[in-house]
């Protein structure tokens, strides 16, 4: 194998390129309307050429939903307390504080809107976080509801506060959602 | 007053453009991903000019806002069967049904992606019907959850799996979140 120190490194610039891609997305829908966001403005405020996003992501639907895998997972951790219903809570005040956040909401809005598999982006490490948790319980010979059941109990509600009605979310009413699933 | 026989009907002919511009934005969102469907593509498929719907709504961010405020309006019949977890039941199954039409699926995400007030365009409505059956409930001597708590169990999952998780939705589990509020 002939590398030479001169070869240009693609994972590096390739990785570097992502990084500036995904952060002119985060802020560009952070100052503007979701419409007003395209492809050739995401390239310049990136400084790369229009050319090299189109050729990596496809279309403004992809890029959207490749920020957004990225934008929510690994981003929050998961307690490990010993407790399950003491997880949960914390677990899910992180993800209500998350939510609090418009710049966060605008990436989630502007994801859904752009592709049918959107959603899917934006809560599939949610759904594997909450596995974590259930199954360490089940582990320590403790009972746990199934995931579906606890993502219906309490990503059900976080989402639908944070997307459709905009409520502000209060710690006692995220650990009354917990209550209500683990009795 | 002079009225004459000639005069345009200002009402009648704003309704229509109206119908038929909503009637585009249906259309073809269900067939085109959300990007591409534009104000000018809108007015074209409406047979209005474009300068009419720019005029009329501003941008395309309130138009959708007014297509999905009236298409999440009055849409649903509210039950009256005597007994509130029947009411509940047929409610929330209709409006299960309704969230499996992936064109109202795509209304909905376009609502969302463009607005910020999106989400409660898709809403208020559902939120006044489940009221006006708890209010019953109460007003029968019967006891009932207050809106908030039952929009939280019953719309929470509902919106949550039809927008972020695209599960298939069982007439079964509808019901036992209607159990599970009730109870």
């Amino acid at each position: 194998m002939a590398v030479t120190t001169n070869t240009t490194r693609p994972g590096g610039r390739s990785a570097r390129v992502r990084a500036a891609v995904h952060r002119a997305v985060e802020e560009l829908l952070a100052e503007n309307p979701a419409e007003a966001v395209t492809l050739p403005l995401i390239a310049t405020r990136a400084g790369v050429h229009p050319t090299t996003v189109y050729r990596r992501w496809g279309s403004l639907a992809d890029l959207l939903n490749d920020v957004a895998t990225s934008r929510f997972s690994g981003d929050i951790v998961v307690p490990d307390t010993g407790d399950l219903r003491e997880d949960l809570e914390r677990w899910a005040i992180a993800v209500a504080t998350d939510l609090a956040d418009p710049d966060v909401l605008a990436l989630m809005r502007a994801t859904l809107g752009a592709c049918p598999e959107g959603g899917s982006a934006c809560v599939t490490d949610r759904h594997a976080q909450l596995e974590a948790m259930l199954e360490r319980e089940r582990a320590r010979g403790g009972a746990a509801p199934g995931v579906e059941a606890a993502a219906d109990a309490l990503l059900g509600p976080l989402y639908y506060r944070a997307v459709f009605t905009g409520q502000v979310v209060e710690p006692d009413w995220v650990r009354g959602l917990v209550r209500a699933l683990l009795t």
